[in-house]
Formats: structure tokens, sequence, C-alpha cells
């Protein structure tokens, strides 16, 4: 999958240099921002191809790279939506454009604006690539089609959870878990498991059966990854999570947590330190101390266990070797750190 | 091209009503985008097909509707990076969106900063959606690769101008005129000329001669009408145009009168209001006066008619019977008004 990701961005690189250096470079911090990741989805594409015996490693590795890309597509526009400029301690694509122009000698705001309008255009290039690696493959017809489906409605879904955490950021209201349950499964969920490991399936020809039970079994896993990663936002070990335990909080993000903190009694109390851009240390504290008063702390920690639950009992309706690799994936989201 | 459109929108939109109706509202929101356009590409697309003969309309049609969603894409994005809420004098989908937050009592920057989002969002799905059009038309597997090779070099060629537009936004230098044509060609002319054309050529399984033919009447006339652009928008008629003759010059757009008059002597003169926001009618006039007076005009006129009669010549390169359908157009790219 690498080899596959490399050879599309040094095909990039070499095609965008002859129209200009600064094109080629705008290749290439595309290129770095597919880097350090978990590369979870093209992973979860093998697991399910090869689980079902597939044996074309080369299709799985451009189908999983057309993934990763879809993936690097929609974080650098959501960077851009919540006006980060950093991800995981280094500077993305709207910071690097941005400390570039300010270096220049470029006011702030135009600076900014610089980073996020270079970030808007290196996304709609990521959200093509992903197309066009997948288009590469040399799939069979019938195949190809519906892996495109899959993608398809991997972007309708992400689209339609965006939109709606964008609302939710701009409301004062709080959505109640089951919305908050939803958004992230749209807007991250879909495109993370379901459609990584039933374009897996497909790709390997299997029978529908299975392709549905891994559609289930995803969408379990991506609620509990989900539920966990808005317990590591709070609740997580700065040191390894890469990610500071005040941004969500500081930020007002509706997650789980907060939604469940939403129906108790202690809500008053939460709700006025939530989007408070100065909260400090102390402050973070006392929230975190509520939420875990409220019952909101193990309200997720126990949704997190059920959806972990669930995925393993939807694999029950696939096929032991399959099964036997899935399984620890489960295991990892919920024993993770980061 | 209006019904495979349609038939794309009301599906998407049914599909995201079962989302929520607000996503079904985005998808509305985007195809009010596609309408009222001049369907230039899906023209091309068609002239260019019948034109060599091609008699499946359906899918010409399908591939047109491909180019146009593209172009909404693109601009919607493009509208994001240039802060414009409005196009054509109606509200585009970032300012849908604000006047919607600002209705519902939300502050000006925070309903902007959701309008901008939700269009970043959109975007996404226009660009994935002309991949999903053009892949849903059922063409033969060798003409589908091509066609979709031909929307990756658009797409290419649109991201790498929009960057170089980018940088000569915040830049005090002024691009000389090959720079500013080189840009204009990347941004719009491939994706709005070249490509519709070569893509109506291979659907008709055209030799190879005459969509190289087509390639260079595309790049010739699309730089024509990018320089006529720039004219109409310094001394355009607005009641026409429908868009303001102070907008380029408030926004110190680097056009080509502009680059060419920045290498004469009534530089120090027309730059001085360049860029200045307040800019008065009274001002407007006195620059027009100072393009015309130092040559700027005239030249980009004539640019305009050599670059016309370029296309021109490279008719003479494909049959007869495509030649007498396009050489209409490259009068009106010359005789527009808007």
């Amino acid at each position: 999958m690498d080899a596959a990701l490399e050879r599309f961005f040094s095909v990039a690189v070499r095609r965008a240099s002859s129209i200009g250096a600064s094109y080629a470079r705008l290749w290439t911090a595309l290129e770095s921002s597919t880097r350090g990741g978990k590369r979870f989805r093209p992973r979860l594409v093998l697991d399910a191809y090869e689980g079902l015996g597939g044996t074309d490693l080369a299709a799985a590795a451009a189908v999983g790279a057309g993934f990763e890309l879809l993936h690097t597509a929609l974080i650098v526009h959501d960077d851009v939506i919540d006006r980060d400029f950093t991800r995981r301690g280094t500077p993305n694509v709207s910071g690097v454009y941005r400390d570039d122009a300010t270096t220049a000698g470029i006011p702030i705001p135009t600076a900014e604006h610089r980073g996020m309008s270079t970030a808007i255009i290196a996304g709609d290039l990521a959200l093509t690539g992903a197309y066009r690696i997948v288009d590469g493959a040399g799939l069979p017809e019938a195949i190809r089609v519906r892996v495109h489906a899959l993608f398809d409605e991997a972007v309708f879904a992400a689209a339609a959870g965006e939109l709606i955490d964008v609302d939710f950021s701009i409301s004062p209201d709080v959505p109640s878990v089951d919305e908050v349950i939803g958004m992230e499964r749209l807007k991250t969920a879909v495109y993370t498991f379901e459609a990584p490991l039933q374009a897996g399936a497909v790709l390997a020809g299997a029978r529908e059966a299975y392709i549905a039970a891994l559609g289930d079994f995803g969408k379990e896993l991506g609620i509990a990854y989900q539920a966990m990663d808005d317990l590591l936002g709070v609740f997580g070990d700065e040191a390894r999570t890469g990610k500071s335990t005040l941004g969500d909080l500081r930020e007002g993000k509706r997650t789980v947590p907060v939604a469940f903190a939403a129906t108790t009694d202690a809500w008053p109390g939460i709700r006025r330190y939530l989007g408070k851009s100065d909260l400090t240390d102390g402050e973070a504290h006392e929230v975190r101390r509520m939420l875990i008063a409220c019952g909101a702390e193990t309200f997720t920690r126990t949704l997190v266990s059920s959806r972990a639950a669930a995925a393993i009992r939807a694999l029950e309706r696939v096929p032991p070797a399959l099964a036997q690799r899935l399984a620890p994936v489960v295991r990892e989201a919920l024993d993770r750190d980061r």
C-alpha cells in the first residue's frame, strides 16, 4: 500500500514539476500529510480481502491506498473547517502554507487565509486522487463499479457527518447521545471501517452475507472507536495521544460524554466551562471530575464495550479465518491509548 | 444534459433525505448552484461528439453533465477561496448558509465561517459527483478510462491554476502577461475548453490527430475567452455581465491588461488604485482611462483576436462538419457581453 501511494505521488510530483516548483511543493506537502497515520483503512481492506481468500495483493493495496487518500482529503478539509493549522503536533497543509507566508512577511490573517485556500486545493487533489488510484488498479469492471459505489457512499456519509458536525458546533443546543453517535458514524466510521472492510470483501468476490456482516461489524466497531476517541480527547494521556486534553473542552465539542452529561443534574456545572477558549488545566480537571461524577465517563466506557461486543458478535457471521484476523482489531480499538 | 443532472440530483436528494432534512437541503443548494450557467462545457462535449459523428447522445450528455458538476465544484471552492458569498447577484452556497445562520441570530464571523465550511463540503460532493456521473454512463472500458484521464488532467490543471492565482493575490509583485495567461489557462481554460472538447472526441472514437487539434483549438479559444473576461471585468457593461466592474480593480486582480500595464510608464499611476477596497466609481473611471491610454486595453483586445484566429486555424485540422459547429463558438467568445 505504501508503495502504491509512493508511486501515485512520485508521478504526481513529476507532472506537477513540469508546471512549476510551487505546484510540485504542494504535492509534496500533500504526500507528507498522508504520512504518520495508522494506516487503519488500508489495513482493514487487506484484512477483509486476505481473510476471505483474496490473493491479488496489488489490487487490494491500490484500493487501500485509495481509502488512505480519501482519508487525507477529508482530514485536510476538516482541518480547514476547524481552522486547525497543526495535526499531531506538526503543521498540516494549511499550517505549512500559512507559516511560509508569515515568514515572507505577509500579515497573519492573509497568511492564514492563504494556508486554508491551499489546503482546499490540496484536499480536492487528494479526493480526485482517491478515485484515480482505484481506477488505475485494473479491477474487473463489475468489481470496480462496486468499489466505486462504496467510495461514493463513504464520501456521501462523510459529507453528511461533517455538515451535521458544523451545525452542532454553532448551535447552543446539545444534541442527544444518539445524534452524536449518528454524526460520528457518518463523519468518520463509514469511510474508516464499513467501506474499507466491504471493499476488501467485494474485491475478494465474497458472498453478500459476508459483505453485510462486515458492514455491521464495521458500524459497531466504528461507533466504539469514535466513543473511545471522545474519551481520549478528555481523559487521555497527552503524552501518548499527542493531543491536548483541553482541545475538545475548549472547543465545546459535542461528544458522547458531553451529550450524556447534558441529560444529568451536573449539566449546569459542566456547561459553563465548555467552549471556554481559555480553559485552564485546573478548570479542565474540574470538568473531568464532574463528567466522572455524573456518570458520563462510565456511560461512554460502557457504550464502547457494548458496541465492541456487538462487533465481535457480527464476526460470528463471517468465516473463522476472517474473524480471527479482525478480532484483534476490536481489542486494539478498546485498549488503545491514542 | 439537464436531464442527466436532474436525475443525478434527484437521486442524491432522496438519499440525503434519509439522513436528514438539512443534508437534503445542502444537495438542493448545490443543485441550485449548477443552474443559470451557460452550459458551456456540456455544449462543447456535444459539439465535438456530434461533429465527429457520435450518435449516443445519452453518453455525451452524461459526460457533459460530469464537466458541469466539475465546474460547479471548482467555482464553489473558488468562491470560498475568494471569500465571495454571491455569484451573479444571488447568494452562492456559502451565502445561503451564512444568511441562514445570521437569520438565526448567529454572529457574522461565525455565520460566514459556517457558510464557507458548508461550501467546502458541497464542493467535495460536486467533485466526486462528477466522477460518479461519468462512471454511471455505461461507457466502454477503454473510452471510460480515457475520459477519466481527461477529467484528472482537468482537475490537475485547475488546482495548479488556483494555487498560482492564490499566490498572485498575496504577492506585491505583478506577474508577466505570459504568467497571467498561463495561470488563466490552467485555472479555467483546460477544464472549460480543452478537456470537454477532447472528451467529446474520445467518446466519438475520433482519431488522435483530431483529438490533438481540438486540444489546440480549446487552448487558443480558452486564452481568448479568459482575456476577454479580463476586459469585461473592467470595461464591461454591468447590466449585461451581471458583474460589477469595480470588483477586479478593488481586489487588485492580476489580469492580462494589468500585467501589461505594469510594463509601461503608466504603472505608478495605476498601481495606487489597484487593490483599493473602497475604490470609487470616479477612481475606477480614471484607472480605465489610464489602462486605455497606456495601451493595455488594445493589447488585450489584440491578444483576444490573435488567439481567436489561432483557434480558427486549428479548425483546419478537423473535419469540416466539426469546424462548422465550432467556428460560431469562437465568434461568441469574441462578441459576448457577459
